[in-house]
């Protein structure tokens, strides 16, 4: 199995890793972090120690992927895509010189919506959704630290469990990874999505962690979590009824922590904002489902971002 | 006329002078300004021109408002209290010795249903409630910068015109001040709600100014304005139809501003959240009016208070 992973941030590298101790060749395609994985690879300190991973190759554009005798173009069977879906992320220019007719696209990132975009540009190739649960974070180039969890959630797009899609599946469950191939990765999507549209931006907007949130405002956020599961099911996607109860109570038991999309914001980095609330606001107002809340917090988010790019 | 202005901040040194231009016996209470007022009197620039103004006694306890040659206490004919309405701030303790039993208590601030509080403390007196439309500032203690308007209006709590407001009217009249007197000054309170219960606790969530919100959320001010409005229908406060595309037009009209909130808020003070936003949420809540956009404004406002308070 040849995989090339775009993406050497926290997710990329350990899920490239994770491939490559089932067997598979990995290799990776580095951005800024690229002087220092081609030369050093990658250091994982994990909750099952510490590991380093040495890509089959690494570049820096797909085109770069050659065989290194007959200098051969290499089409991967697999391209996993670990970016953030952010504005100004060009997922389509990325893919473009690393898809052959063969390769299947694996989609990791959160939000909804987010394989239509990439599904569009590639109609011949099949797409795998992938939806990461785990704590991990990179703290320098080549540096990531794992925390916690490390489950793999992947479906074939827009449905269904293909071939394909199976025998990733099995290399992840081979190498000691959680994965599940689902039927229906849309639901898996708006039920992650009930979590992260709501507490991430009211984390940046407030600058407060899980635990503050929930000590002042636990009903607001279960009405921002119940418009996300109203959504959802006026959308095809009907969510458990426990599902926000169990959110709740899932976050009151872990430490207190600041989302991602705080941490993100703090340092100045593009945020999730659209993948994650916007297209769940832009789905509720396509079939008329009503998220007045939600509306609100993403009104707001426009504007704090506007406020972020001036400068402020 | 024998008046005491309860706040030395520039809403009240601003009208306690041209109270005192009409010819009216005007002292002041000063609290952390009391020093400076005391020895200096207060110093206003105005749009019409640079004046001093000597309060006819300068105290910090309303107890130690006394005759000076007879040491018999002086029960004023109005006690102006001209404090924000902000948690902390202890208005009926403020009162309670400035007021006789004919002494009419005027209440100038902004905000919903401000005037309850006093009216049940103070059964047996008189209150007026009053708006001010004015762009004036405290620069240092004792010192008001005044840069634009300059309005006022006056109405008896609940309703009416009574023969005390119209004579406080009058002497406003008499020094140059546009002051109306009102029926009505409840509808008037929750007109002027709708530009502040918007555009306020917005602009302290974004950071952002008057220019900069309308550029990317004008609709979305919009609908916050049209839920002020249609919670003050259903309270008995009609508004008109065309508040909303007027006050939108006239903000767009003046130049971009910080709000007064979002000044107050950088610099570490009070906010009149409650005043302005929750009492007007709670009223929409006890009629059954639903307002889910001004209520998420609300509620991230309670988290970045938490946040400010915690630090943050």
């Amino acid at each position: 199995m040849k995989v090339l992973v775009i993406g050497t941030g926290a997710v990329g590298s350990y899920f490239g890793f994770k491939l490559a101790q089932s067997g598979a060749e990995v290799s990776m395609l580095a951005r800024s972090d690229y002087d220092h994985v081609r030369d050093h690879g990658i250091h994982l300190s994990t909750t099952e120690g510490d590991f380093h991973f040495q890509p089959k190759q690494v570049v820096r554009h797909a085109a770069e992927l050659v065989d290194p005798e007959s200098g051969a173009a290499i089409k991967p069977d697999y391209v996993m895509l670990c970016i953030k879906v952010v504005e100004g992320a060009d997922r389509i220019g990325l893919l473009r010189d690393a898809v052959g007719p063969e390769t299947a696209i694996v989609l990791v990132s959160n939000g909804i919506d987010v394989e239509r975009e990439v599904a569009e540009a590639f109609p011949d190739n099949e797409i795998i959704s992938g939806l990461a649960f785990i704590g991990v974070t990179r703290i320098a180039p080549g540096r990531i630290h794992h925390e916690a969890y490390g489950n793999l959630s992947l479906g074939s797009y827009p449905h269904g469990v293909s071939e394909k899609t199976r025998l990733l599946a099995e290399a992840y469950q081979a190498a000691g990874v959680k994965c599940v191939a689902t039927d229906n990765i849309g639901t898996a999507r708006w039920q992650k999505c009930v979590w992260n549209a709501a507490f991430n931006p009211v984390s940046v907007l407030c600058g407060l962690n899980t635990g503050d949130i929930l000590a002042h405002q636990e009903a607001f956020i279960r009405t921002l979590m119940q418009e996300v599961c109203a959504i959802a099911a006026a959308v095809g996607h009907p969510l458990p009824e426990t599902l926000v109860d169990k959110s709740i109570h899932s976050t009151l038991k872990m430490p207190p922590y600041k989302t991602s999309m705080l941490v993100d914001f703090e340092a100045g980095r593009p945020l999730e904002t659209e993948a994650i609330l916007g297209n769940a606001v832009r789905a509720g107002q396509e079939v008329g489902a009503a998220a007045p809340h939600l509306e609100t917090v993403y009104a707001l988010m426009k504007l704090k971002q506007a406020a972020a790019a001036k400068g402020g």
